[in-house]
């Protein structure tokens, strides 16, 4: 069987997130059914992680295994005639065959963007959270520094992110960075993997510390302070997902 | 009684178009309900003119009369609180009272976007026509052109155009300009008015030419050819509509 790499880009905006539910619009389910019809067969996809609800992605990853010897220049076409426009495969490629998109990732890159407008313009709508009300915004781009570096997000896990394993909450941020451009307050993030809702956490918080609620994130990363509101869905896009491309291709595990 | 002159936006994707239809969703269906609960009355709203389904607005003009003696700013914020997101209220203001957005109009600007990259994205679904084969775009800019000056648009109407007092078909457009601007092919256009489906057969004759179907368009204004295609509502927007500002604010009529 063939392994193929998929990178897609999607508006969540219709979607009940990623994965697959009963009953419910979800990408994983939208692109699952689409190549069951191009494989004859139940095909199951795997995703570098979940998204939620309502959050895009510019540059998701994803793998599947396929019989259907279609090229993939080919397979990338016959994708995008069948899923609906605001799910777009941007690429598709033979892949190693035990190619884990989540597995392999070494980093994800996210991206909220809040607009700072007085007016939201009806086709920023589905993709910015709105906040055109008075923010230190130096504050901001000072705090979501500090977030660089190994840190435990427990406190900035969604509540309903329990492990059965107990895995540890540690992750690693290689950038975080707050900034201007134009009418958009723009945070992004680079790290190792991220917890359910953390950058929406991160992101209420960094809000909160530019409203002069929050002095600092520590106590907020110690858990001492309860999290602050999770902001919208909307603003959220995953940015890209990195592999390591010294990573023997075929490599048994 | 009051004329307030209104500035507003709209992403038409899930309309009827401007005009207020029973029991379909309309741009004025909208904003005389909200209206309604603002005034406790009925308020008949006027536009510069129709938009057809699904044909989007980046500051569309329009007017209604009020009692309500709430200050325009405070206007401005309930009408958008009350709206749907996809229509936003930019401006609000107070007008001679007999202003009328339609007949004291002396010029609109309406720009049809044709994406020409291979693959649409999500974001832009909604805001594009996708047309990524061949096109000889050199020849458009060329032809867009020769649309500038008073012509007579009868074979550039819909079908369904017909004007039971008979007036005339004829218009003056002051640019009408082709041009590339990234992966997007803009064609804009300004004019003293547009008969309906105008820009979109406009920029139909357009991609035909483009094709190598079209050597002028004389024939096509002559009506010897019949209309070619005309291009999908989702890629035109009503980018903005001029008054004479030396006009007295209140002379009557």
């Amino acid at each position: 069987m063939r392994r193929i790499r998929i990178t897609l880009s999607y508006d969540g905006t219709d979607y009940n997130g990623w994965q697959v539910q009963p009953d419910l619009p979800t990408i994983q389910g939208a692109i699952e059914s689409i190549l069951a019809e191009i494989e004859s067969a139940e095909v199951k996809v795997e995703g570098s992680g979940r998204t939620d609800a309502g959050v895009h992605a510019l540059a998701q990853v994803a793998a599947f295994s396929l019989n259907n010897p279609i090229p993939t220049r080919n397979l990338e076409k016959a994708m995008n005639r069948l899923l609906p426009r605001d799910i777009r495969i941007l690429s598709a490629e033979e892949a190693a065959e035990n190619f884990h998109p989540r597995f392999d990732a070494t980093a994800k890159t996210y991206e909220y963007r809040i607009l700072r407008a007085p007016i939201c313009s009806p086709f920023e709508r589905r993709y910015v959270h709105h906040h055109p009300y008075p923010l230190d915004e130096s504050r901001i781009f000072e705090l979501a520094k500090t977030l660089e570096g190994e840190h435990d997000f427990t406190a900035f896990a969604a509540a309903d992110d329990t492990d059965a394993l107990g895995r540890s909450k540690v992750r690693r941020i290689f950038s975080s960075t707050a900034s201007r451009q134009g009418d958009h307050l723009i945070y992004q993030v680079r790290g190792s993997g991220f917890l359910k809702h953390m950058v929406r956490n991160i992101v209420g918080v960094l809000l909160e510390a530019g409203k002069g609620n929050i002095a600092n994130l520590e106590s907020r990363l110690k858990g001492a302070i309860p999290p602050g509101p999770t902001v919208p869905a909307r603003g959220l896009f995953l940015v890209s997902v990195e592999y390591d491309p010294r990573k023997p291709p075929a490599a048994p595990r």
